[in-house]
């Protein structure tokens, strides 16, 4: 059985915590001869600032290349609000997605039937919703040159983001929405503001082109991005895939993660290309939810997300869906079970906490 | 009484049938000797690009400008999806955004009680909600230079939007948001992303060093754009004012007011700088619903939103607040008494047209 290379980067505030039971799962995968994994551990974020003062050291940024997965926690908070710009803990997170390529963000918005009343919304619009969001993640105005603050004298300040999108960029994060739609429910809705934006005329044109061209088995539609962001909403259980740039994708996929009411939940996938020769593509896994300053370091932050990033990296990276079917499975049986942590908890309800979490799953596996 | 100089531009898809009842109840202002106005009409969006070959008219932007207030219906419609980018029905609108530096985007969210239950939010998450948000709309991606789409050969082609503010663009919109607050909860949430984005940076920046100066009474916190869309499908009671750029602001105003559940009840307005010497303001009065091509000439479109516009300019450009006080009143009272357009009637609830929603506002006033 092949060994996968994993590089950990836990990084901060609710990270450490809930990676440790990645840990616990991975060595648990290793001994009943499931999985064979070679796990490295670094830092990333404000704890790599703390220590390197760089978000990611350069020794990182050559282990997370060198690595078949990198597993992410989770980056930031308050008490890295005022470093340089150039270190905030963020920019790690953004320089492994921009230096291994990771073009494509796969975040799923599944709303698990138990935790149904967890959401703000109507049980009836949110049960059994289960939508892809696709969101390109090397582009756009996150990486767009020139991105600067000027000084204008007079107390004037002018600050400059550029939104840059090139053809081929749209082309290939359009083929891996086309490409999943058709393993799901056959349908892409993409989404950009063409009203207003000239990357959404081109996004448009690309889209529609390449559908043309290739996909015309799939439904394809396209949603202005204020009017989709509504219609996540009102009725989210109209959308299989949804494809959009790097910004809209940040907003649009945390609003379908807080529709399920399962942010502690939801893992997300960042893949690079498929080396032609030898299929190995870059990966990068980590859960949709943040850093969560507010409950670090107590015991009581949900290590689903995390645990499920894990299963993302067998069925994705490692060719090994089966296994990664066994952890969905046994997360699916202890919420079964009635196990909640607090996050996902309906008042009055007895809570355990991320170890004990972790625990029920091997017991379940 | 002063005359009131009402610029009407019905626009496109419904908006002539709603604008048709605003002209009901200016009429009846009128004879009842409430208000007195002098309304001219104007065509704006897909049906001026028909008559004129551009999205608004010269003849029209010099009515604009001569207008105490416009009053606005709605453009676009899939008629126009390929008419020339420069004539598109929204260039109609943005044009009078910009040329009369209508700087200031107010979006009130209020879920009617009485419709709590048409919202896909459950009731406890909505009931009550009052919110607003405060967008800047003359700057940022929507205008910024470089906006462009350059051939590179090859098959391939680059698009360029370019996102730009100045301090002063984000010190007077947020100074409108801090007033505002004061007269409300005094709570303004600024939110930006200022984790990748410069003019988040600025932003951030400017809108903290104003507080300090101008505006410590009020309660002030960040958040970050795709956090804040989180919170608001989350538990949007927690906000009173948002302020926010032009981009961000038309994403999160349409989630504001999908919460709601009263999309097509509505209005909002969008306001210039006072004169200094004559305390007039160029203003702006539109519903946030959109032109809604599907439902169009059928007489069913719900026109609270439109009336709700004209009491918005009595209450903002006219300072005639007890007579908008007066037409809230009677829309609420419609409401109370059962009356409904389709959009807002529950399953199985009798539905009346736009013509008779408007009567039965008259009715009640
Ligand atoms: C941490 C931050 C830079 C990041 C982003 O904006 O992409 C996060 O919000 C995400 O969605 O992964
Ligand atoms: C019609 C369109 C240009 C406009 C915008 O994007 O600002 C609309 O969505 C709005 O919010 O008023």
């Amino acid at each position: 059985m092949a060994t996968h290379k994993l590089l950990l980067l836990a990084g901060d505030g609710i990270g450490p915590e809930v990676m440790a039971e990645v840990k616990r799962v991975a060595a648990w995968l290793d001994q009943a001869g499931l999985a064979s994994f070679a796990i490295e551990e670094d830092l990333v974020g404000g704890c790599a600032y703390d220590a390197h003062g760089a978000a990611i050291s350069e020794d990182a940024m050559v282990r997370a290349k060198a690595a078949d997965a990198v597993l992410l926690g989770a980056v930031g908070g308050p008490k890295w609000a005022s470093v340089p710009y150039e270190a905030r803990p963020e920019a790690g997170l953004l320089r492994l997605r921009k230096d291994l390529q990771l073009f494509a963000n796969l975040r799923p918005a599944i709303c698990y039937p138990a935790l149904a009343d967890a959401s703000s919304l109507k049980r009836e619009v949110v049960e059994g919703l289960d939508i892809l969001i696709v969101r390109e993640l090397t582009g756009g105005v996150y990486f767009g040159e020139p991105k600067t603050i000027i000084d204008l004298g007079n107390g004037q300040k002018r600050a400059i983001d550029t939104q840059v999108y090139d053809t081929y960029e749209i082309e290939r994060i359009a083929a891996v929405a086309f490409e999943l739609a058709r393993t799901r429910r056959n349908k892409v809705t993409s989404s950009e503001k063409h009203n207003v934006m000239k990357s959404g005329v081109l996004w448009k044109e690309v889209v529609t082109a390449l559908h043309q061209r290739s996909y015309k088995d799939v439904e394809l539609e396209h949603n202005l991005a204020d009017s989709l962001a509504m219609q996540l909403v009102r009725w989210p259980k109209q959308y299989d895939v949804i494809v959009t740039d790097n910004l809209f994708g940040d907003i649009l996929s945390d609003i379908a993660a807080m529709l399920t009411g399962s942010l502690g939940m939801l893992p997300s996938a960042s893949l690079g290309a498929a080396d032609p020769v030898t299929g190995k593509r870059a990966a990068l896994y980590e859960p949709v939810h943040g850093s969560a300053p507010d409950i670090a370091g107590k015991g009581i932050a949900n290590p689903i997300a995390m645990i499920g990033s894990l299963a993302m990296a067998l069925r994705y990276s490692f060719n090994q869906g089966e296994v990664a079917d066994r952890i969905d499975q046994a997360i699916a049986g202890v919420l079964a079970s009635g196990k909640r942590t607090g996050d996902i908890a309906g008042p009055g309800t007895e809570t355990i906490g991320t170890q004990d979490m972790g625990k029920a799953i091997i017991a379940e596996l």
